[in-house]
């Protein structure tokens, strides 16, 4: 397998993650998403992944693209440990959890989005950090009010790290690097204290990454 | 079951479309986004999903959010007919292409964003227009792209419906109403011929439903 991914990319930090948790070791291919204006834009990396973005797998000569399509096909085909609960309710609301952060957080604090307001927008970085603060605020209190019928499991459905949890560390990391307030956030801070000590996590931090500056 | 939508909503919208394609009817409870302020913004609402957001299942008591979760509850309750192939290569790359829309065009254009950037940042309606159709337009020949190795069938990924067309039949409806050029997008505009011809996906268009106006 071979993964194209970049340090600081939330979705690319999912897949490193998921690939700790299973015990899987892919050739990482670095693509610097923001060098000689963004090598994801390059003919030959669109011919990896017509979206040109990462992250994207390459498995037996087939490529696949979108990190939670992605994290489905490891878990069907690398089952152990699961990521998944194995039944139908459990793991509608796992992904449910794991799609507000996928759909509702990310799309709108990623690269693409901050550069438009930037320089489409000519937004102040005042004005970018308003927009990062409401989505991820409004998203991340959401997550927090979704678990609060769950039982107090060491990480977010239960007591081993699943799909939730692959999701929500990158966004909370993302939320650090532009301080979000969490302080209304308890249950989201006591898992990722669990995340910070476990070492599928931290291994797979942007720090952590060969291609980190 | 109990579907918590609204006419106008894409997310509803797939989930109809589902509904329609399995034969199921649950009970339809419309919750106006734009009414009253937005009745999915009541305290009422916030219990049933606390993202504030349609469409939302209620199922024998449980409450599943976020359309991409609860698909995934449909195809593994309701397994027939099949919106998902069998092969986990082939899932992956139907779940890809549904990922694609679902994170990376429908929420940079659904109502709260657009409310954001017309009132927080006073973007004007030709301002907004180029915010949809830069992300449509992206987005959108993508899944055109993605689709150029696939054989040439009358839905996306085969000659029934599955997954990827009940993400694309409502993001291609936002796309006519808001006149985003598909020139050069020749199978979306085939696919999009089988669905306007398709009874799960006719009876699940906005104008067709009880709440519309």
């Amino acid at each position: 397998m071979k993964y194209y991914g970049y340090f600081r990319s939330s979705a690319a930090f999912r897949l490193r993650i998921a690939f700790n948790l299973k015990g899987l070791s892919p050739d990482m291919i670095p693509i610097h998403l923001t060098r000689n204006g963004g090598e994801q834009k390059t003919d030959t990396f669109r011919k990896i992944n017509p979206q040109a973005m990462v992250p994207a797998l390459e498995t037996d000569g087939t490529i696949l693209t979108q990190s939670m399509a992605i994290l489905e096909w490891l878990e069907e085909t690398h089952p152990q440990p699961p990521i998944l609960p194995s039944d139908p309710i459990g793991r509608a609301k796992v992904r449910g959890f794991a799609q507000v952060i996928a759909c509702d957080i990310h799309p709108l604090q990623n690269l693409r989005v901050l550069s438009y307001l930037r320089q489409d927008l000519k937004l102040d970085e005042e004005g970018v950090l308003a927009w990062i603060h409401r989505w991820l605020t409004d998203g991340l209190m959401a997550c927090e009010q979704l678990l609060a019928d769950q039982p107090e499991t060491r990480f977010c459905f239960g007591d081993t790290p699943g799909l939730a949890d692959i999701c929500l560390a990158p966004q909370l990391f993302s939320a650090a690097r532009f301080k979000v307030d969490l302080s209304d956030m308890p249950r989201l801070r006591a898992i990722q204290t669990q995340m910070d000590n476990h070492p599928a996590f931290t291994a797979a931090q942007p720090g952590a990454q060969p291609d980190a500056e």
